[in-house]
């Protein structure tokens, strides 16, 4: 069924401990959607600016299972830039320089034709933003959203309002406890849950995560990796494999949840492989199915 | 098959930041033979000062599971004691007073009753003093030790001695790093796991665990728990039903390992709901089993 993103397309530069890129694509909806696109058709909505360099978005233009009928280049305006950099933990890095550029302007507009959409994933950006968007939707079966600890520390009100029109939450350790003012993540999610309509994730990075779903606490695993070469983008394309995965499927109970929470672990792992799209444009679907097929092997018990 | 446990056997004061136990039974070997007595008969071989209280032991007595030949109450000796204090964070603690006491003086004597011991667990201590232990035993079949940071700082050599002659090391996240200087502890436990015969297991508390098998790692979940009361024991009880499920296993391949993990993640996290051994003694095995089932429910995907 039909999917739809909206979130920031950027260009990223990221140092590494053992590289780097350069004015490379990236962005939570470019990651989101690269990602579902392997289990799903994805509609992105989303603003650039018109200093894009030539062939910046080839990646996604090169993708026929992702529609940018959404993607607006606003003329005489900036693309979004981030500029990161990891420590020898790559769990760790700091912000070098940020130019929200569009991203501060007026948000994108979704097209009469998306409007219909039935799985809608909000990445990050203000909640009065996420709210203007769901407001733009018809009949929505299931709306995901992730966040950010600026807007839980400074947007409270807005993120309340926002959670009682969603379905889902996406949302890592450090932000299930700024929200909740509670050390054990368990009781943080259950609390979380209780504000949202189905579902609350909480990811843990290499730790993997839990699902609350049905007032219980369920854990995954998180696919191990020795060698991570870049982070960026790891938690939206987590977020994009796993709403592909749920756009693509008949249901959303459980045992559904938990499967497109493994494929988003999954294709997680591919993606920090290689800086920017790298290794999930050299990735085929058999690939991300193969790896899930060990994944089963490894987590028996 | 016949499992044989040496460690310490300690006078514990524990504080929480919502309770505390004053002079409880604890030490690694106690709850490493109370969790394996659940799966098979554990020989426990320890010592202790003549300044127990009147029924101090009485909960290892009562077990009929539990073997205390090798149970040494030295004359003129006192017992090991611990203070440890929690924080709001129960991932965190502070010594607040250690008295080695007995455990400074000569080791236990291993009774010849149980020299042929077939599996064996080396609980924490020096790694001479677990050497020792290793020369007193004739044809074991699994030798697991657990080690800690003050000897992987300072033993080095002795440490590695040891790697040599035993099959399978459990130790956590900080000291894999620590040993091995990698910061990925998928690297880590690899290359350590090249050390050893058989297999490594990587605790990182709430988050589970990686065990490394065959050149492979195996990523674990741990058991939620939403109100952890005392976390003190929790590795030695994973310790010890990992291992009593081993003794009583017929496989030391992959899926029993993984299947004895499994069983130790669970059985911690009943243990550490209460104090002491409070929650062990009043448990039964069918509790395990149900928390067990409950766990593959919560795992599937």
């Amino acid at each position: 069924m039909s999917l739809l993103v909206t979130g920031s397309i950027g260009i990223d530069t990221v140092e590494t401990p053992t590289g780097g890129v350069h004015d490379a694509l990236g962005g939570s909806s470019v990651y989101f959607a690269y990602a579902a696109s392997f289990f799903t058709p994805v509609r992105l909505v989303g603003v650039v600016g018109d200093d894009c360099p030539e062939g910046f978005l080839k990646p996604l233009e090169d993708n026929p299972r992702i529609d940018l009928t959404g993607l607006e280049v606003r003329a005489g305006s900036k693309t979004f830039r981030w500029h990161g950099r990891y420590f020898d933990d790559v769990n760790e890095r700091e912000t070098v320089s940020v130019q929200l550029n569009v991203l501060d302007e007026a948000g994108a507009k979704i097209p009469a034709a998306f409007r219909d959409s039935r799985y809608v994933f909000l990445a990050n950006t203000h909640p009065r933003r996420q709210l203007e968007m769901l407001d733009q939707l018809s009949r929505p079966k299931l709306v995901v959203a992730d966040t950010m600890d600026i807007w839980i520390k400074s947007e409270r009100e807005a993120l309340e309002a926002l959670f009682a029109k969603i379905d889902g939450l996406v949302l890592n350790d450090s932000e299930a406890r700024l929200l909740t003012g509670k050390r054990n993540l368990i009781a943080a999610g259950l609390e979380i849950a209780r504000s949202v309509r189905h579902y609350v994730v909480i990811k843990k990075g290499e730790h993997g995560g839990i699902l609350f779903a049905e007032g219980r606490p369920y854990p995954f695993l998180g696919y191990p990796v020795a060698e991570v070469v870049d982070p960026t983008g790891a938690g939206d394309t987590f977020a994009g494999a796993m709403m592909g995965c749920l756009a693509a499927a008949e249901s959303l109970d459980v045992p559904a949840l938990r499967r497109a929470i493994a494929y988003g672990a999954v294709t997680a792992s591919i993606e920090l492989e290689d800086f920017s799209l790298g290794r999930l444009i050299a990735s085929s679907r058999g690939d991300i199915e193969a790896r899930m097929t060990r994944f089963r092997e490894l987590a028996a018990f």
